[in-house]
């Protein structure tokens, strides 16, 4: 192991997943922690609670589709989302730098406000400090969000079954591509957007429509490819994927391959995967596709007993590959 | 008003204030974030929740009597005591500068985890993000804490009457200066240790001998200044201090001289104020001794309706004081 942190270990992929179970899990060790779900379900006084926290260091602080006071509240909305939860609460932790403009700090407080309205949710406490010059990058945004678990809903990483079928919620590498054009000043023609929103009524719609869908997550940092290495290893199965069924934006890719990128490694932030029993399949297919955030969702697999923990992919030339956990050492900062 | 963020925005006194209540709050305004109490008080699930979140920035990362790692569990477990809560649960996210030694990451997790153990709290739920060099300082840890309040505990900061007695939980300074000296190198013969601690059962013993307290504050950034004037503005009311009730250990009184700093101006990790009715005190002051963290423990003034907002102190030589709010340049990194 390395004896120092590099920026691979917060990229998402397998030297994060190593840093996170061989060093900073066994101290602290419970149930749910050990876990590892976007969120943690709680049972206080007699209600049923996720629990999620996430600190947002993206660079630039603003980018096509968003900024990093939007995507700090949609981050966790999400969170609270993949587990079936209502999100209600936020809280805000704010380090600043000295020597941040004030109006860029109100720019970015404007955004958690117009987000957090927008998706339902109050930001009810928050935090701030302050580091001198050269000890931050102007500003880094913690959100820890409350959500409510109704009734009746089940969804984990371990909960996905063999014969289960993978659906996806729509494109994806659009966050992290957008993000990386605006930081690297890469220009492509078309602006790419990032895909930055809040996915719990997406969810409700899911759940109303399959409500014995087994797992949900939204493949962030590590993209894709981890978010599905992650639930297969957690859910004891294998994935069988049809790549072609996957849907990439022509501008992503074509940036993916300017980049030397796999579109399955780059980070999305208004995706979702969801594991959902075959009888229930089409009915959450078309449940996402009417909602506005999932008009191109689709089918893109299914659970297997075979190859338990390990990601394969159908590629469109008619191969096979494995689609491994990413390095993780291509896009530090991405959220 | 400043353009831009500087140190003292984040110290805890006047500048922090304005920006908090100039640019921060109105956007995102709601009930629980204009109480400006410890901890948001929340219904969920028929539940009463107190959520917290504070974030970590000390320098240096370890000091006598802490570290970054127990500090951030003590932090966020005093703020949830504080509303009268009792902690159950934390998160905690981190960011780390790339080069930090894991073997000082794997130290503070440990400490984190020994926190709290001690404190009867569950870590649940963690971030990692990495950010290039030069960019942060080691690590910054923010914690956000859930806690339960138990049927009948009515405390807040703006319950404060008059004629409440304030009490202290013992002497002032401490955590400030331990930090101070340790960053500055400034080699005082005694090594004062930061009284960093969790505070929970302590007013778990204060609120079963006064169930009818008030207000209760944990006195850090910006010291016992900046909570009372807080308080005494939150309350509507006036507060008489007898300073030389107040206890200082003569270590942190004479850095203090030295350094030009008032001691009430100086930030706290292990220690209360409180205001009790006048019929509860003398238990409130008994129950508070008999615990190891409060034995020197005090009263130190008492709630008048007369100046209210204000902050009156009777000096050791018998004049007459106000002890304003810190401007809040003074020391920063405290915490």
């Amino acid at each position: 192991m390395e004896k120092v942190i590099r920026l691979a270990h917060g990229a998402g992929g397998q030297m994060m997943a190593e840093l996170i179970r061989g060093l900073l899990l066994p101290p602290l060790d419970n149930p749910w922690l050990r876990q590892m779900a976007d969120a943690a379900l709680l049972e206080v006084g007699g209600a049923r609670l996720a629990l999620s926290t996430d600190s947002f260091v993206v660079r630039p602080l603003f980018f096509p589709g968003g900024d990093i006071g939007s995507l700090a509240v949609h981050g966790t909305v999400n969170d609270l989302a993949m587990v079936g939860a209502r999100p209600l609460y936020l809280t805000a932790g704010l380090i600043l730098e000295e020597g941040l403009e004030l109006e860029v700090l109100e720019r970015v407080v404007a955004s958690m406000a117009r987000a957090a309205r927008t998706a339902g949710v109050l930001v009810v406490a928050g935090d701030t400090k302050v580091v001198e010059r050269g000890h931050g990058d102007g500003l880094y945004i913690n959100t820890t969000g409350v959500g409510v678990v109704p009734a009746g809903v089940e969804v984990g990483p371990e909960r996905g079954r063999p014969g289960d079928i993978v659906l996806l919620s729509g494109t994806i590498g659009d966050h992290g591509i957008a993000v990386l054009s605006q930081r690297e000043g890469l220009g492509f023609e078309t602006v790419l957007q990032s895909d930055s929103a809040p996915l719990h009524t997406l969810v409700e719609a899911l759940l109303r429509a399959a409500p014995h869908t087994h797992t949900l997550r939204d493949p962030t940092r590590g993209g894709l490819a981890a978010a599905l290495n992650e639930l297969a290893s957690a859910s004891g199965v294998g994935i069988e994927l049809d790549e072609a069924a996957i849907p990439v934006r022509p501008a992503v890719r074509a940036a993916c391959e300017m980049l030397g990128f796999d579109p399955l490694d780059v980070a999305n932030e208004g995706k979702l995967v969801a594991f959902v029993p075959p009888e229930e399949a089409k009915a959450a297919l078309e449940a996402l596709r009417a909602h506005p955030l999932g008009r191109e969702a689709s089918r893109i697999g299914f659970l297997t007993a075979e190859h338990p923990g390990l990601v394969l992919a159908r590629t469109p030339i008619g191969g096979r590959r494995v689609v491994n956990m990413p390095p993780g050492e291509l896009l530090p900062r991405i959220c």
